[in-house]
C-alpha cells in the first residue's frame, strides 16, 4: 500500500499544547514514594505536562481529615504533613495540581461503601457543614503555603465519576449537585476567582452535563469548567484476577465523544466554558495488557494529533504503573495504565508523548495517519503511524511525503517504535515473563525500551524533499528534518579515502 | 561466506583481565578538567580499568618542581597542589596511577628541546642530584598521602620512549640508563619494594630492551618490570595541519611484536619480569581519523582477545579526546586517540572495550574472528567481529556457532556496532561535519552512539544451540545467551490473543 | 563541680561496634517513601549501621500474601514487588535486613485484632501449614534474589513482643512457642544454617526467655539467638491525642536489664547464644517529646558506651520520624522516635550516634560520664556528657582530663550538642511551633541542628595534655585530639603581623 | 562603646543589586577545570551574580586564534572548542560573560612582552586587520551559538589596564585608543547595538578617562560604558616569593574614587554613560593574606552597602583561589583573591556577599557600620559590622537598634562571622598551616567555615523592637527578624514541664 502526501508550505493551524496540559496519577498518597517520583521526573524531563490529577486527596492515607477529642468533644483536626510533601514535589517538577476533591474521609462518611484496593469511601458527607469546613481549610492552607497567585491557577474539580454507582453512592445526581453546590460555595468564599468545575463524569451518561449546567444556571451556582472522562474499550471478553481483556472500538469514537459534548456545552447556558477531559485511555482497566503494547501508542496517536481541536485539555490516565487500584502490581508487566512500567521501563505510549513533544508550532498537514509541522527554526517535524487493529503480521504501509523546503541539503533523523523496537513488553515475554526481575533483567528491559534511530542525508529536487517511509504494523515514527550547513570544505586536507577500508 | 564453529563445553583457557589492567591518558594536567573527568567516570562505569598512565607528571603545568630564592640562594620547592587533586580523582574512580616519571621541569632541564603543543622538555636533568631529590620528594609525598600499602601497588616507569630523538635528547641510551639508575636508586631508598621499570621504548629498537636488562644485571640496578609501546600503522600517506593519514599493517603484527619481546625477556637475565605495553593503538597520530572508525574497533578486537597471552598489561592510548599533544582539538571529530570523543560521545572502540567487559572467566573457543566464553553463572557470552581492511561494501560474513548448553530454552541478546550503528562519526559526516556542534546536535550524536540491540528466544536441539549470524563489514557483535526460567504458566488467565491485533 | 580524670596510656578494652549493629525502622512499607530513604541515606553516611529491623514485613500493605481464586479454589499468591524494592534499597545503603516475621496477613489471620494506625493483625494463623508455606516462599525468594551467602547473614526473628496482649492475642505463650516452632522448621528446611531466634519480648516478663529456651531444649527446636526489647520510662503522667508524657528511670536500669538477661541466658541450656536487643529507647511512645530533646542524647550516651559489654547488638528504635504507629505525624516535632525529624532535621540523639562513630578502637578510660579512646592513627577521641534529670539551669560540670600523648603540639576539635546548640526542637519552639513549616523555616531548623564546633591548639606539659572542659546541662561533647606537624617554617617570609590589624 | 540607632519605618532608598552585577574570575582557561566550576556553582547558589569577567579570552591556552599553512600561505583559523565549553558553563550557571578582549594571541603579537605566570602577551597586534577579523569572528560565533538577543546583553570591554606598562606595552595611550577604535568598529559592524566600552584602567591615572571620552567624542567612536578598577592597599611593606604584605587605606577612599570618576563622566561629553568597576578588592596582589581574613569582609561591608550609589556595577576580583597569575597556588591558604579557597573552603568575604544577598529591597537605615532593610514580606534584615584596622583584641562595640515593627512577637536569627567563627584561615593556622591538606583536614576546615547561628524570640515594647548586640573585632553579622504566628495553643495537651528535666 503506497500513500502519497503532498504538503504545501502553509500553516493549516497552530498546534496547541492541549495534549500536554494534564496527566493522570494513581492515588495521591503514592506520590510519597521514591519510584513514583522518579518516574514523574522522567516524564517531566521528556514531556513537561502542566498539571497532574489523581484521586484520593481526602482519603485517609493522605490523612488530612482527623478528629481529636478535646474536653469530651470531637473537634476536626486538619493534618497537612503529607499533602504538603506531595504538592511541594509536584510543583518542584513543574506540575500544578488539578485538584480533585474526593474521596470521603472515613470520619465524615455517611456510609461504608468503598472503591478500590485502597478503599476510597464513596458516600456523601455525614455533615455537609464539616465537609465545607474541610474544603475551606484545605484551600486556605494551599494559599498560605503557595500564595494566591499560584492557587488561582489550580482548577478544583468536585468528586470523580458520580454517575457511576461504584464511585458515588447510588450515582445520586441530586446528591452530587448538592455536594457540588456546597463545595463551590466553600471555595468561592475563600476567593471568588478560584476555579471550580464538574461533573467529572465517566462517558455514557452525558445528560448529566446538560443537567449539571442547567442546575448551575437555575441555582446560580458558579461553574468555571466542565469535566468528563473517556475510554474506548468494549465490554470485557475475559476477566480473571490477573487480566481484564477487551477489544477496542475505533479511535474516532473518542474524537466524536469530545466533539459532541463540546457541542452540548456550546448550546448550554454557559457556552464559553472550558472543557477538560480529566481522564482518558483505551481501556479503563489497570490490568488490561493493551496498555503495555505498541498498539496502544499507534491507536492514541490520532487522539493526540486531533483532540485538542475539541477539548481544552485531555489527561492520559496515568503516567506510571506505580498504582494500586487493583492491589499492589503483581508483575513487571500487568496491563497497568502507566506510561512508565515498574522499574522505570518506558512503554511505547511514553514515546508517543515524547515524540509529540518534538512537534513544531505550525501544522502544515494532518490526516488520520500523520501530522506534519514546522518549528520556529524552520525545521520540519512529522509523526506518522500505522494503526492496525487486525491480527497478523502483513500490514506494512508505504508513505511518500513531498515537502517544500528552501535548503537543498538536509539531515533527517527518524525515530521508530514498533513491535520490534522500544517494545520491552515483547522482550519480557522472550525472557519468560519474570514477575520480579533482577537488576540484570531490568537493565535489558531498559536497553530495549529506546526508540530505534536512523539518520540520513537528503537532497531536495526542485525545492521539494521526498521522504519515503515504510511503516510496520503499529509503528509510530518521528521524523525531524533540518537544513545542513556543510563545513566539510573548511577541513584542511580532508580525504576520507586515505583511511584504510574507506 | 559461511563459517561453522563447533564449540566443546570445555575451558581452553581462563580469560585474563590483562586487557583492562591499564588505560592511557593525555597529559596529567588535563585531569583537572571537568570534561576529562566526566569521560573517565563513564569509562570506569563501563569498563573498570585498574591503572591509568600518561605523560607530564613533572611538566611545568602540573607545577610540582619550582625553586624559591631564599637569602640569595635558589632552593627547590615541591608543589603538590595539583597532583594531589589529580591522583585523588583517579583513586576515587578506582584507578591507580601507573606513574611515568617525565618530562623535565624547565628549571631542571639541561636544554630547551621540547615536544608537543604543551612543550614537554625532553632533555636530561642539569643536576642529577636535584632530580633524585625531586623523585624522592614525590614518592615520599605519595606515601604520606595515600599510605605505603597503596603506593606499593603503583608501578614507577622511568621516562617515555627514550629511543626516539623527539622524546629524549639524541635518543642517548647511556644517558637514559643513567637516568634510570639514579631514579631507581632514589625510589628504592624510600622503600625497597616499590616497583620500578623501563625502558618504555617505542617499538622498532627492541635491542634497547636487551641492552637495558643487561645494564641492570651488570650494574646491579633493580628492575621490576619491562615496558614498551606498540602501534601498527605504516608511514604516512598524507600530512596536513588537520590530518595524518596512514594505512595499517595486519593486526597479527602487533601480537607478533608482543610475543617476540616476551621471548627476549625470557632469555634475558631477568626471565621472570612482568612485561607491560604501556601504550598501544593502531596509529600513533592524534589526528588520524582511523581512531574514530568502526574499523579501529574491528581491528583491535583480536588484540584484546589474544594479547593477554603475551603481556601482563597493554594500555590503550588513550581514553579521551580531551587531549592536547597537537594543540587544542579543532573539531568534534578530528582523529583523536580517545575512546570517547569531545562532548561525551563514545566511539566504536569504546564499545569494543565495554563488550569485552561482559565476557566470562572461561574461554570455550577462540579464533581470529571470535571469542566464546562462559560466565560463572553458566551463561554463554561471545564476541565476533568481521575485520575488513579493503574498500567497498560487499563484505558480509555468515558464521554459525554450535554451542552445547544444558537448558533447552534460552534468551539471546545481541549488541552490534558497525558502519550503521553506534557510529557517530558517520552521523557527524551526514550533519556536515560541524566543528563546534550545538547542544541539539550533540544530543543526536549521543543518541546514535549506542549499540544496536536485538533480542530473541532460542531453542536447543539435542543439547546444542545453533546461533547463525551475519556480520557486516567491520561489525563487532556481543552475544549473551542465558537460560530462561519461563514463568508464563503462573499468570492466571493469560491469553495474549485476547488483545486487539495480537 | 570539678572532676579530674587521669588517663593511662593503656587499653582497658577494645571498643566493640555492637552499638551500631542494628537500627530500628517504622513499618517496612514506609521504606518505599522518598523521605524515608533520604533520612536513611544520611544515617548511613554518618553512622553506618549493619542491620535494620522493623515490623510489618507480612502486613498487607507490603502485600506479600494474597490468594487467587483459580477454578473455584483459593490458591496462595506471593507478591514480592514491594519487598524486593525495599530490601534492594536497604542493601544498596549497606544495610542487611534483621528480618522480623510478622504481623499476620489478613487472609491468614484467625481473628481481627489489630495494632497501630496501620492495623497490624496480631492473631495466630488460621492455618499453620499456609503460614509455613508463606515463610518458605519468602526465604526461598530472598535466596533466589540475593544468594545464599548473603541470606545466611540475615537473622530471622519470630514475631514481636508476644508477651504483650496488644501484640499477640492473649499474649499466649504456648501459641507463640508453636508459631516459633513451625516458623523455625520452615526456615531450617530451606537451609539448616539460616539463623532463627526469639522471643522478641518486651521487658518485664523475662521468665518468657527462660521458658522459651527450655522449650527449645525440650522440644529440640533450633534457636540461634535470643532477642528482647528495653525501654526506661515510667508509667505515663499525662496522655492526650498528641502527647504521652512520662518520667524516665535511671539509665543504669537499662544496663542492669541487659546484664541480668545475659545472665539468664548464660545459665540456660544455650549459654553460648548471642543476645540481641532488637528495640530500645527511653520512652516506648512515639508521641513523647523526650525523643526530641538533648536530654535523650545525654541519657543514652552511657548506654552506647557500655551496653555492648552485655549484648551483641542493641537497636535504637527508630531512625526516622517517618513513622505511622499513631497516625500520620501531626507536626514537625511531635515526640517521634526518630534520630531524624520530618523534613530531614537531625535531632540531638542523631549526633550522639554520629559522635560515637568517631571513637577509636581502644578504650583508654571509661566512666559514667565519659569514654576516652585512641584511634589506630594515634589520635585521642573522647566523648563526655553531663546527664541532668532535674529541672533548672544551674548544672554546669567541669571536667579535667589528663592524657598522656607523645606529641607536644596538638590540634583539638570539640563538637557540642546541648540546649543551645544542635537543638532544633528549641528553635522550633521559638518559631511558635509551626506544624507544617515552609521551606525557609525548614532551612532555619537545618542550620540550627548542626553541632557547635570549637578548635584550638594545645601544648603538652611533661608528656601530658590537660583538657579542661565545662559541660552544660545535658551537653554531649566529642573531642578529637591529633598531633600537629607544623609546616609554618616552610613558608618563605611569613609574618602575620604585617597584615593590617593582626 | 555603645551606639544607639533609631530607625523610622520609612524607605530612605531602594537597595540596588549593583553589588552583585558582576564577579571576577581567573583566566578564562581555568573555567575548564572541575574545581573552578564547583566553586562557581556554590557562588551562584548563594549569591547569584549576573555577569562574570576575567582575562585571557584571546590568550593561547583558550586557543581561539591559530593559523594554518594552506598552499604556502598562513590563514587564520578560529578554534572555539574551549570557549564554547566555557561560556556554556557560565550560562548554565546563570552568568553572562562580561567580555574582556585580551590578551594578544602570540601569532598576532607585535612583541613578546608577557604578564603573569601564564604569559599573557600585552603587545599591540602586529596587524590590526587580522585583529579586527578575529574580533568579528568571535562576536559572530557567539551570536550563532547563543542568539543575538542574548549577546546584546553582553558588554564588550577592550583590553585590561592599558594605563599600566606591564599590561599594555609602554602604557601607550594613543595605541590603546587605536585598539579601542578598531575593536569597536569591528563589533558594531556585526550589530550596532552591541555594547562596547573601556578604558578598563587601573585607578591612579583617571585623566585617561577624560582623554578617552574626548577621543570618542572627537573621533566619533561609539562608547557604551566606562570601566575602571579600584584597589585600596598601600605600597608593599614586604615582598617574598610567597607573600606580598601591604597596609590598607581607609575604605572610604574607594567610595571617593567611585564618586569622583562618576563626576568626571557626568561632566564629559557622555554624561549618561554607565560606569562599571570591572575589578576591585582590598589588595591587588594574589598572595596578600588579607584576602583570607575576616578583616577583609568587615572592610568591604561598607563598600557593598554604599558603592552602588556611584557605580552601575562593581566586580569583586575574584570568586575563587583557583587562580594562576603568580603560579599554581602553593598552599591551602596563600592570600589568594578568592571568595572560596582551594578545596572548596568559603572565606569570610564569601559570607559577606551571602549575607548581603538576604537584604530586602527597601533601605530603612544606613550608616558606616550598618544597613537596615525590609523585605517585601515585611521582615527586617540588617547587617552590622565592626571594622577595626588596629592591632589588638579589645575592640568590642555595642549597638542598640530600635526598630518599629507591627507584630509583637518576633523570631530573630543572627549569623556571625568574626575571628572565632567562619574563620578557616585561623583554624588552618592552629593545624600548623598544612600546605596540601588531607581529606580529614579539609573536612575540619569546611566545618569551621560556617557562620555561627544564634536564634531567639523577641518581644516589642510599644511597637518597637530593641535589638542590642555586641560586635567583636571585625565581626560582620546578619540579623533577620520575622513575625511569629504562634501555633502552640493548637497542640492538644501540650505541657513541656512534664518532660524529665524541663
Amino acid at each position: 500500500m503506497l500513500k502519497t502526501v503532498t504538503i504545501e508550505n502553509e500553516t493549516i493551524r497552530s498546534f496547541k499544547r492541549n495534549w500536554k496540559k494534564c496527566i493522570g496519577t494513581g492515588r495521591l498518597g503514592l506520590a510519597l514514594q521514591k519510584e513514583y517520583l522518579e518516574h514523574l521526573e522522567t516524564i517531566q524531563k521528556s514531556i513537561q505536562f502542566d498539571y497532574i490529577r489523581g484521586h484520593g486527596l481526602l482519603s485517609d492515607d493522605v490523612g488530612i481529615y482527623r478528629e481529636m477529642e478535646i474536653n469530651g468533644e470531637k473537634k476536626p483536626f486538619y493534618n497537612f504533613t503529607y499533602i504538603d510533601r506531595i504538592f511541594d514535589a509536584f510543583l518542584d517538577l513543574g506540575l500544578r495540581p488539578f485538584v480533585e476533591f474526593g474521596f470521603m474521609p472515613k470520619l465524615l462518611a455517611s456510609g461504608d461503601q468503598t472503591i478500590f484496593y485502597w478503599e476510597g469511601n464513596v458516600t456523601p458527607p455525614n455533615d455537609y457543614q464539616k465537609w465545607a469546613n474541610l474544603i475551606k481549610a484545605c484551600v486556605s492552607h494551599f494559599i498560605d503555603r503557595y500564595g494566591i497567585e499560584e492557587v488561582l491557577e489550580w482548577p478544583f474539580e468536585v468528586w470523580n465519576e458520580p454517575n457511576l454507582v461504584n464511585f458515588w453512592k447510588d450515582a445520586n445526581k441530586e446528591e452530587y449537585f448538592k455536594l457540588y453546590h456546597i463545595t463551590t460555595e466553600a471555595i468561592k468564599e475563600i476567593h471568588p476567582d478560584l476555579q471550580v468545575g464538574g461533573p467529572a463524569i465517566c462517558g455514557g451518561s452525558d445528560e448529566w452535563i446538560v443537567d449539571f449546567l442547567n442546575f448551575c444556571k437555575n441555582e446560580s451556582v458558579p461553574v468555571d469548567f466542565v469535566s468528563r472522562h473517556a475510554y474506548t474499550s468494549k465490554p470485557p471478553t475475559k476477566i480473571t484476577t490477573e487480566y481484564y481483556y477487551q477489544e477496542l472500538v475505533d479511535n474516532t469514537d473518542m474524537l466524536e465523544q469530545f466533539r459532541s459534548v463540546r457541542e452540548m456545552i456550546d448550546q448550554s447556558p454557559f457556552p464559553e466554558l472550558p472543557f477538560h477531559i480529566t481522564e482518558y485511555n483505551t481501556s479503563y482497566s489497570p490490568i488490561n495488557p493493551v496498555h503495555d503494547t505498541t498498539l496502544n501508542a499507534a491507536y492514541l496517536a490520532r487522539i493526540l494529533s486531533e483532540a485538542g481541536d475539541y477539548v481544552d485539555s485531555f489527561s492520559y490516565w496515568t503516567f506510571s504503573d506505580v498504582f494500586e487500584e487493583l492491589d499492589v502490581p503483581k508483575s513487571q508487566f500487568h496491563g497497568g495504565f502507566g506510561l512508565i512500567a515498574l522499574n522505570h521501563i518506558p512503554k511505547p505510549t511514553f514515546h508517543l508523548f515524547a515524540f509529540f513533544n518534538h512537534l513544531g508550532e505550525r501544522v502544515l498537514y494532518r490526516d488520520e495517519q500523520a501530522i506534519v509541522t514546522q518549528r520556529k527554526d524552520g525545521s520540519i517535524v512529522l509523526i506518522a503511524w500505522n494503526l492496525v487493529m487486525e491480527k497478523g503480521d502483513d500490514f506494512n504501509t508505504e508513505v511518500e511525503f513531498s515537502i517544500p523546503v528552501p535548503s537543498s541539503v538536509l539531515f533527517l533523523k527518524r525515530q521508530t517504535i514498533d513491535e520490534n523496537h522500544a517494545n520491552p513488553w515483547k522482550v519480557w515475554q522472550q525472557l519468560g515473563r519474570p514477575r520480579f526481575p533482577d537488576k540484570q533483567t531490568i537493565h535489558t528491559l531498559q536497553q530495549t525500551s529506546i526508540p530505534f534511530v536512523r539518520t540520513s542525508r537528503e537532497q531536495t529536487v526542485d525545492g521539494t524533499l521526498t521522504v519515503s517511509i515504510t511503516l510496520t504494523k503499529n509503528e509510530v515514527t518521528l521524523i525531524e528534518i533540518q537544513p545542513i550547513n556543510d563545513e566539510s570544505d573548511s577541513y584542511h586536507g580532508l580525504d576520507d579515502r586515505l583511511i584504510t577500508s574507506y
